[in-house]
């Protein structure tokens, strides 16, 4: 049984059989595994093989294709009927001799499909309609949110000078895991991403087993994860007095953001959202030169984002009501870096925050006695 | 700096180029992750944009080219030096505009070699020299087998009646990064598995916020890590008193297993080990119509095989010293099923279990008293 009503699933279904019309498409093939969730509720580990749904612009329910021994997975997280469920068998898998999209090609075929208008997703047809959140989705984001800010606060507790770095990495998995009281939470699409030190130069290092070492600056970033569905959220802490330099730096990011998300109001367009934000910084004498932040919401690894709107110059994807999006602007040098970034939804006539963290650099100066 | 020594990189690079003049390649793009990590070192979360290897056969170093912002991490990394780490600016990032491997194009023929014969990695080139494994990553892989056989400990401890599934998988998850004293654990490239209850009969199920119940079966499908190398570990426990059918399949399973560990010799191919495993379990009336098992190592998710030998019907990979597998015979009914799984290493003579965990059903017959 899937997450949500079939009726949600059905609504999504209408908009993305819509705008296959509009295109020409009788045919759809959608691979990435968050647009299958999307439109059928399927959720497992499944994505290392070749899955598909075949959307079929006259029929009211998609083809579920996998590997045989996943179609159990299809009905027990799908709305689809058994007749949907179309499995491959396992010598298709990983092989020299047979390759699942013959078998995908058959089944068009089949289907009596093989003559029309056949489209892969590549355009990101369902990422584009994706962009817009429903109330269901809403909730599930906001949750997300709530399991950010548990994991942020275990991040702050247990990175401190001679643990491990590891070590605080596992108690930030548990948090994001156990979730709250009421909820436990997913695994995220991104795992969480720690450089510490002059490694804070790049941004998407993981962890070392290494000690942290006083004065060090670490970036956190993370996200909770409730049933596919994000609120990512960047921070950095640095053990010990932070310099002028990292004080300078952090301010002036804090004053983009706060000026940044008064300025959102729905009709702007994203590039709009960032000339405001590339104002406040230059004026500073601070230049970024990668996007402020992306669109985001449900996804698998290895990305919470959804690879259509980006805040950045020359967007322009107008901003809508229960859109939401991740600003993140990191800023990073040749030998240090600093990140503190938020999650947002388009209200009617601004925009929410998500999750509840103090927006600032933080500072832990205590020092562990041996 | 990457973490092993360059003249590791540097004999593997040997042997790819070795393999592209047997093909008759003179460029050869290489964009899976665990590839770029087996040549360079390479290690950031980093591969949800377009990033490649271009190695040149007449040249010592191939050339990272990725995202700028990740260029810093492609330094800290890898054993490249700079002139061999080319970025390229954000705005060829997710944009409808402009396409990175425009800019590999023109980065390729700036090199003069677009005339040359360039050949993406598609038919699995590294992946087939990644298959015999180094002294140093078999230092890996043991670490990585010490960490499974911690976090099939945590996972069965923390698994019990009335407890929830994400504070279970909350426990391994910590378990798997915490590691032990000497070593931290990384991401895995898989999740923690946990099909519960009829769910069994989906293996690649993840986990709920649902309790455990009085009776579920409860299959953990996981591995430790350790510098991107693996060695997954699937055991299977019920929460109670075990029936005769599960006794009967894990007992044949168990058998099976044994047989053919017992049989595995350099020389054999692929094929011939799991024709042992099948006339075992088909001497019991049952049979599974998936593949036995794959090569695995170095792996980024969603994956942690390497998509060369499997262990199946007409595979006839020949086994060589330090190939190593994951034998996973799952057994999946239509409301129920079984993992108990090994790894391990091809020796000279035979072959070594990489973990040490009790190779059995597990029966947890406790129950929580509230």
């Amino acid at each position: 049984m899937a997450f949500f009503p079939a009726s949600e699933y059905q609504e999504r279904l209408k908009k993305v059989r819509h705008r296959m019309a509009e295109r020409g498409i009788d045919v759809l093939l959608v691979t990435d595994p968050a647009n299958m969730n999307y439109l059928t509720g399927y959720d497992a580990w499944s994505f290392y093989v070749h899955q598909l749904l075949v959307v079929f612009i006259e029929e009211d329910q998609p083809y579920w294709i996998g590997r045989k021994m996943d179609a159990s997975a299809a009905l027990h997280t799908s709305w689809l009927d058994q007749n949907h469920i179309i499995p491959y068998g396992d010598d298709y898998v990983q092989s020299d001799l047979k390759h699942p999209m013959e078998f995908v090609s058959e089944f068009i075929v089949l289907k009596n499909h093989g003559n029309k208008k056949i489209a892969a997703d590549g355009t990101n047809l369902v990422n584009w309609v994706r962009i817009i959140k429903s109330e269901n989705e809403l909730k599930c984001i906001k949750k997300a949110a709530k399991i950010s800010e548990i994991a942020m606060q275990a991040a702050f507790d247990s990175i401190e000078i001679g643990g491990k770095q590891s070590d605080a990495v596992a108690a930030i998995s548990h948090a994001q895991i156990s979730g709250t009281d009421e909820f436990g939470g997913d695994y995220p699409a991104i795992i969480p991403l720690l450089p510490t030190g002059d490694k804070t130069s790049a941004c998407h290092l993981t962890w070392t087993d290494e000690p942290f070492k006083q004065g060090d600056p670490v970036i956190i970033e993370l996200s909770g994860c409730y049933q596919r569905y994000h609120s990512p959220l960047a921070r950095t802490i640095i053990l010990g007095i932070p310099d002028d330099r990292s004080k300078h730096i952090a301010e002036v990011v804090v004053e983009g953001i706060n000026t940044t998300l008064d300025c959102i109001r729905p009709g702007m367009t994203c590039g709009e959202v960032e000339l405001v934000w590339r104002k406040v910084i230059e004026k500073h004498g601070i230049i970024k030169d990668s996007r402020l932040g992306y669109s985001m919401g449900l996804n698998y690894p290895p990305d919470w984002g959804e690879h259509t709107a980006s805040l950045r110059e020359g967007d322009r994807t107008i901003l809508q009501p229960n859109m939401t999006f991740h600003m993140i602007p990191g800023i990073w040098l040749d030998d240090f870096g600093i990140e503190i970034s938020e999650s947002f939804r388009v209200t009617e006539k601004g925009c929410e925050v998500l999750a509840d963290f103090p927006r600032e650099l933080l500072v832990k100066p205590n020092i562990r006695l041996a």
